[in-house]
């Protein structure tokens, strides 16, 4: 049995200065890019040689309560996605004219 | 005389996550959408009732330092405007993404 142990904002609460924080870093710019294709990844998947994991964790914590992502507890691994349906019902089109731009962040 | 007194990024030195930084909390949304319509306004313009001066001063140094908006001394007034055709050539789109969710932050 899976307990629902995570935060997450209902979809009509996001709100468009979160989501604009949650994307205002570029370690999270780039979580978010690589969940762009829909996949669930775990955490350890999604971890950077540069960035220690209290780092992301505390860089997932933010995308999430944001509403940007959904984490979810599978056996000891966290799955994270990103809200893609939510996050276009509720910002059309701003998510992908935010993620066209490449890595030039 | 005008002396250039503020620092403004170079067009090409912008970067998405401190733009999305910049544009990543309500008053200095509401800064930007006074601005939208290319118009040079004065800070005491952009003053909104809730929001003290020292408070707007700083919103309107992160808005600059960002690249966002351009400052102007005029005599004893600052007159800002946005840097659309900065920001529309470094990221095509991107502002007009984010402005077009009308005040629904």
């Amino acid at each position: 049995m899976s307990s629902r142990k995570f935060f997450h904002p209902e979809a009509d609460a996001l709100t468009l200065h979160r989501i604009l924080f949650a994307l205002s870093d570029p370690t999270r710019l780039a979580v978010v890019r690589a969940l762009k294709d829909g996949a669930e990844r775990s955490s350890g998947d999604l971890l950077a040689e540069s960035v220690p994991r209290s780092t992301m964790t505390h860089h997932l914590k933010i995308l999430r309560e944001a509403g940007v992502t959904r984490t979810r507890p599978e056996g000891m691994r966290c799955l994270i996605s990103l809200r893609h349906t939510d996050l276009e019902a509720r910002f059309p089109g701003l998510l992908d004219a935010i993620l066209a731009h490449g890595r030039s962040d």
